[in-house]
């Protein structure tokens, strides 16, 4: 399978401001700014330290929900893409990208019957399980369409999240997949979210470890009832260090390719920083400068995700001026001292509390490099296509 | 200016899931779940409120991002809809809303530009100002155009969010506007969006007759100086009560369609519930049950805003149920004693937190009618429209 990469994701790339000097001040606000050559610094980082430790990439989009980040994250050796909804796989099937692996049990009738119709599709897309009677439906489903759907066995490794809560209940559910005719049991998943963002290396090493040592247990266990795991995912960009070492065969790291002030927050190793640079920015204008000490932007909770730090301003005069929301569509920004109001039209980038909730708030990235606004890329997999259910 | 209500919004209401008994229950989760039966009692609640009280509404569709939810309040005898972006006034005058007043000044030159092109297609749309410079921009603008525009002084309650500082300021601010050629000095908006949500009525009374107050001693001015205004516009649902004996001539509330659990926090009157019901639910599925006393479900931080108080199970077995985020496409229910896990698959309707970023989170309003999924409506004024910038 070939993407053309060459393709333009939306083709927005005509107007008067593409390409002119300073045109990156001049995006309509609020907006999400995506830095290309910081992403691209970020997809051959992570690239070449998957490559280095001999693991596999299948880099999650619940982060971005872009079919042209994906296509880009396949061009850096990526061997497919994971999506936390059914609607993102959708989208990105009908994308071209290969190697789709939904990463929640999808478990209504509505959903396994349009998991069915991107079955019809490709073969190329992958479920996860952690019911046995979900994996009795699932076979059902494709059995009639005389289909074969690949589906991991997903294990709980203490967030009590999704997962099988141990290797027993692993082991019994693998041999379930195994056991129905339309079904291929392709491994396992397993996720620790809630280690991700533990703030200090050593704490977050310690835990990763022992929840390795858990996937590994499960891992031996299958092989020796000759259930080999072809694939061994998990993994996100907290703990991407760490569990590249680990049982995995491949990393379904989100937020590396473009990092948040969260994970800023977090320290990667000791006295070093993250590989990654920070590529997403939320860009507001200032509105309003009537109360002293003080200007108004336009981007408030509908612009920003509310977990995660406050934003920040990145650079200018108000560089690392704190944000505060003054409702869904204003922001308000204390002067430090000695500082003039900018004047109204202003256009000020902020970080990013939480990038993949602040994503998915927003309809397009606005492409720069250095002040040039270059491009306009859909947040094509964000929201619903299929608000009715099929029946 | 008529509008067909008879217009279906979407569409969107074939499929077999269309006016079933039970199809509530089947709708595609996570989803947003509009009561039509309680909206509808909600918008004659209001306007019987506004009607006894001599006042005009203009509902604020920053809450409901609609056209067919605005097009319902026209038809209730609203005079035209408010809107706190640009994004919104462009749908709202598309889809032939009339009386659209943007509520947020517009500062920089592309959104101005924008405003021309609406003006261009309506005289019918009003903006406000709290600076002198923009005033002075936006009638460069008209004229350019050979068009007036409707412009309101902003007046800040307090709030210091947007709006002049004082009732000095405010005169100055509306003799510059009437001394501008292409534009016409339409009133005054005082919006105190910091007193909606003060818990008792008592403290939320006296702090809205102080703000009121002041808007009166700037109409008094403003009369005297023979710039009568003809809009005195402000309020939102929590002063409703109060505002509509204040000065003001038309109410912007916008909560009060849809209500929230946030206003549900609040004390209407002493004794007194509030006129409105709650009519938006999120559902949510029952993904995952494996960890003792709780179940997991498709909706996390993507589905429901921060900002207010935690999600509460409406109805059956699980009524009450404290909700927990687990992660940005997860929920958590703890499971009350004694009761056991509901199937996978299982329909569960929420509380929301706060409507209007809850609502910007979701693509479409799946319209019910006791335990019929009757309609789709789109929310057709979310997101942005142009995201590239006109140069």
């Amino acid at each position: 399978m070939t993407i053309d990469l060459a393709d333009p994701p939306t083709g927005a790339r005509s107007g008067p401001l593409f390409g002119v000097p300073g045109s990156r001040e001049r995006i309509d606000t609020p907006a999400l700014v995506l830095d290309l050559d910081a992403v691209e610094l970020n997809l051959a980082a992570m690239a070449e330290i998957a490559r280095a430790a001999g693991v596999a990439l299948r880099p999650h989009a619940k982060t971005h929900k872009s079919t042209a980040l994906a296509k880009r994250q396949i061009a850096a050796g990526a061997i497919g893409i994971c999506c936390a909804t059914l609607d993102e796989a959708e989208v990105m099937v009908a994308a071209g990208l290969p190697g789709v692996l939904i990463t929640s049990p999808l478990v209504t009738a509505g959903k396994i019957a349009r998991l069915m119709d991107l079955l019809d599709r490709t073969d190329d897309v992958m479920v996860v399980a952690d019911d046995a009677g979900n994996v009795a439906a699932l076979d059902a489903a494709a059995g009639a369409r005389g289909k074969t759907l690949g589906v991991l066995v997903d294990l709980d490794l203490g967030q009590r999240r999704t997962g099988v809560a141990g290797v027993a209940e692993g082991i019994r559910l693998a041999r379930e997949i195994a056991s129905w005719k339309a079904l291929r049991f392709r491994g396992v998943q397993a996720y620790a979210g809630h280690l991700q963002h533990v703030a200090t290396r050593a704490e977050r090493e310690a835990l990763a470890r022992a929840a390795q040592a858990r996937v590994a247990a499960l891992v031996a266990e299958l092989r020796a009832e000759g259930l080999a795991p072809a694939i061994v995912t998990g993994v996100g960009t907290g703990t991407h260090a760490i569990d590249s070492e680990g049982p995995f065969t491949e990393l379904q790291v989100g937020s590396y390719v473009v990092m948040d002030a969260e994970y800023g927050a977090v320290e990667h190793a000791p006295g070093a920083s993250w590989p990654f640079r920070p590529a997403l920015f939320v860009a507001v204008a200032v509105t309003s400068a009537n109360a002293p000490g003080q200007v108004t932007t336009d981007g408030g909770t509908k612009a920003f995700a509310l977990n995660g730090p406050l934003p920040t301003v990145v650079a200018g005069p108000l560089a690392g001026a704190a944000y505060a929301f003054a409702g869904d569509e204003h922001g308000r920004l204390v002067l430090p001292a000695g500082v003039a109001p900018p004047p109204l039209g202003t256009v000020i980038e902020c970080t990013v509390p939480h990038c993949d909730p602040t994503v998915a708030l927003h309809d397009a990235y606005h492409c720069v490099r250095g002040d040039r606004l270059v491009d306009v890329w859909p947040i094509d997999a964000r929201g619903r296509r299929v608000p009715v259910p099929p029946g």
